[in-house]
């Protein structure tokens, strides 16, 4: 492990105007004062804990095995599954209890609310999980705790950019990042990618065309590299922001549901296997201090926690702090009393567990919803030649030449027509992204593929499905180029027989919609 | 009440730039299908609530009637009190409880992450509660729930100013609300205030003296009044942000402990008598949706929760929306649930009844840090002639004469020193002013009352007593016409003997720096 060098790169000049200007932390001088003991403190607008009407918060939490580890336990997991959907077998909980005053002072107290950098239980468990589990290519990086990835990424981009400046991101890209970051004159500039993420010669040739007097360089961005100057061009990135809330759900390639019993069955026992099969975060590679990593417990605990937290150079941290400060402060105190509660009941070790097994319930779910696909179309796999799939097994969808046939994968049967659609099943996350052939569509060259991926999209939506068109993430208005559209249909949430229905209803409507039914 | 004339003022001429390029709703296309009864809702990335590890959510609650409303029954309390603080009396609590999945439709539903709306029991409760609390002077006011008013005001402020305009404050404001905008360079400009808030005839000066040409006008601020267009001055504000926590804890007059007892009871079983007694929003007088209020859980539930409160128009109300979706999204799911379980429980009465039995008990508190002043020096009471304490009840502290003489506002004994400090006692809030008087100390010639003010407070807090003091409530460095140092104390939170201590280290530190002790 490299030692972090604060000469080999000034971090400060990465600064925003508004973020170099946020005040020093008006407790700084108080610090020395706080651990006086006997110390009178009378100088804050506390409220009397006395009156906090909340005597105590519990919760009853699925112990960290409630799921199963290993795929070839998939058969028993549904059934433990549908167990669950039914009304019989109740879940394995453990009570936890969080008391406005505890006898331990070790313990969470519920009546302390304390600075912005939150629960330092919590901060000791984030921090050992990003030193164990991202393995930061420096030594002295820090972890800060944040209200959720959508927060924080705002933070990071108004800490950094200036308005006026641009930042680097996929040429498909999460709706709120762009529309947070937009309002403040900050452009999204897309880069084209391939599957394995951003595309250096794409990147390079953007920035040798970029004309820096006019609109300043691009700063940072949301899964990518970023430049220093173009003068210089010694790297290809200067400071990447990684927002990446799916880590721990990479679900590995799919397999066709036949041959999914010979798929080679593989041990998780060991923690530090389980995570060297993980792809690596760009924190793995940081030996200066120039990656900001966003995790969040939304995905892998719930949602409405709003809680998550950044892994960064100390620098970058004591910035966003301050910006916490003047703004959200610290987590809110029942999120973080019961997420540490459960965390410390669980154990480091636990929650891995608990991790392990959320990963095969959504590659579950990503499998079932391929089988679906495979199950009402005709299905071939080739690997894809072009763009953002060059390189990947992409699947074609056709319309089945005889519907009552079942079998699929049948790869002898030439296709009748052309394809409907293609796809790549996703090696993770939560989502397939459909890519229908609208150049094939009578209508094509009058109405354009964003009119007709609006119109399809709404008549999905009438027929009882709601899809994410591909409109919402595109960071510019250019479709020139564009000749399919696109639709996000996610598996994270919905019961089989929902997405069994729901390709029933993308197919049935998608094949009159192109004129082939 | 008014209706609201959307044609008497333009509420959009007050939005900033970054608020008019706020994108609509991201949602807006699919809101009319949300509500399609057996809709597959495939587009979002919401992971499953089978997976959520908290089956539910319960806490022991206070019940709304754990304090007494009359301070007739002031000595019950004080004894039940402090049997609370001691080993002995349970706490009469109520149990709450919230399921990931309840069995009727209308329960809250912790697996039910929502939009940044909130819950929808919550919204209904808060609008009530403005409703008749507030009593706005026109119709169509909105109420939008938000993560605390810290966050709030930073919204509120980048929603209605550019950067570059001025925000008219308070003399001495809030810390964190100025750090909150400076970095933006939007500026507090401070204008001089009576005790009654800003004064009219300080704002007309200023106006009359801005150089729009330089600095652009003054938007808008933080308790008081906003201007229009230096050129009309039809009206003396335009848009008022009223952050005010402290509504409910309106103490009104302190009396010396001597004279308590006669005085008059008066009767609180009504909620509209009590909510009559309370000094007024400024929504009461609000006619156009000018006044932006920021209400807050922090000081009536707890700290911890994150949660309050926007009431205002529902142009502004859509735009704090749109900036929420892209940073905060909804407040914690688990303070929403928890709260709101616990205003339901109680019910809207419950918690008016909870809110007076919280005004006196800090009224309560109050009594009690000026009956200790009371007793440490010889006071004396006489109406304030300049400034903000002009025409308030002004308490001038003197060294005792005879220590050992306990009796205090004997204002026939004359002081036998100059004032060490004034005060005046408040009438709502949880805080105390003291104004010392450095203009008497040896060196208030060469070192100045920043410096003099800086070192007391070192000594002080070496003594183990921590206050706020007036230098981080400045909005400008300029002390030239300061004559006297400022330190809030606090009576929200401690024990009754930690305010006799904290006035005695007050008292025998404030002594000696002065030389006259």
């Amino acid at each position: 492990m490299s030692p972090f060098k604060p000469e080999a790169i000034d971090l400060s000049n990465h600064l925003s105007d508004v973020s170099k200007a946020r005040a020093l932390s008006p407790l700084k001088g108080l610090q020395k004062y706080l651990d006086k003991p006997g110390l009178l403190m009378l100088a804050g607008g506390l409220p009397s804990p006395t009156y906090f009407p909340f005597h105590d918060v519990s919760a009853n939490v699925l112990v960290h095995n409630s799921f199963p580890v290993q795929s070839s336990d998939e058969s028993s997991t549904f059934s433990w599954f549908w167990k669950l959907l039914g009304a019989g077998t109740k879940e394995k909980t453990v009570s936890i209890t969080v008391p406005k005053y505890p006898t331990r002072p070790e313990d969470i107290n519920l009546a302390k609310y304390g600075l912005a950098s939150g629960l330092p239980q919590l901060q000791k468990f984030v921090q050992e999980f990003s030193a164990k589990v991202y393995k930061p290519g420096y030594k002295n990086y820090t972890t800060l705790l944040h209200a959720g990835n959508t927060d924080a990424w705002s933070k990071v981009v108004l800490t950094l950019c200036n308005p006026g400046e641009g930042v680097f991101v996929s040429k498909w890209t999460y709706p709120s990042a762009m529309a947070a970051i937009t309002p403040y004159n900050i452009k999204p500039v897309p880069v084209d990618n391939d599957a394995q993420g951003m595309r250096a010669d794409a990147l390079r040739t953007i920035l040798i065309e970029w004309d820096e007097s006019a609109r300043g360089m691009p700063r940072s961005n949301l899964s990518g590299l970023k430049t220093t100057s173009l003068a210089r061009k010694k790297e290809i990135y200067e400071i990447c922001v990684e927002d990446d809330p799916y880590f721990i759900l990479q679900e590995g390639e799919y397999v066709p549901k036949a041959q999914r019993a010979q798929r080679p069955s593989v041990s998780y026992d060991d923690d530090e296997k389980f995570i060297a099969s993980l792809e690596p975060s760009y924190l793995k590679i940081d030996y200066q201090g120039r990656v900001i990593r966003l995790d969040t417990f939304s995905k892998t605990i719930a949602p409405g926690c709003r809680l998550g937290w950044y892994t960064c150079n100390p620098l970058f941290a004591e910035r966003l702090e301050r910006a916490a400060e003047t703004s959200t402060q610290a987590p809110c105190g029942f999120s973080q009393a019961l997420v540490t509660s459960t965390l410390l009941e669980w154990g480091y070790a636990g929650y891995i567990r608990w991790l392990k097994a959320l990963r095969l319930q959504y590659t579950i779910r990503r499998d079932f919803m391929v089988d679906c696909m495979a199950e009402d179309f005709h299905l071939t796999v080739a690997p894809g030649t072009e763009g953002i799939w060059e390189g990947c097994q992409v699947y074609s969808a056709f319309t089945k030449p005889n519907r009552s046939v079942t079998g699929y994968f049948n790869e002898k049967t030439p296709p009748s027509s052309n394809a409907l659609f293609d796809f790549v099943p996703p090696t993770a996350g939560m989502f397939i992204w459909l890519k229908v052939h609208f150049d094939q569509h009578p209508s094509f060259v009058t109405l354009g593929v964003k009119e007709l991926e609006n119109k399809l999209w709404i008549e999905l939506a009438e027929a009882g499905l709601l899809l994410a068109p591909g409109v919402m993430f595109k960071p510019t208005d250019d479709w020139s180029t564009v000749k399919s559209g696109h639709y996000r249909i996610s598996f994270s949430n919905g019961e089989n027989a929902e997405f069994k229905k729901a390709t029933k209803i993308f197919g049935t409507v998608l094949r009159k919609f192109m004129g082939t039914s």
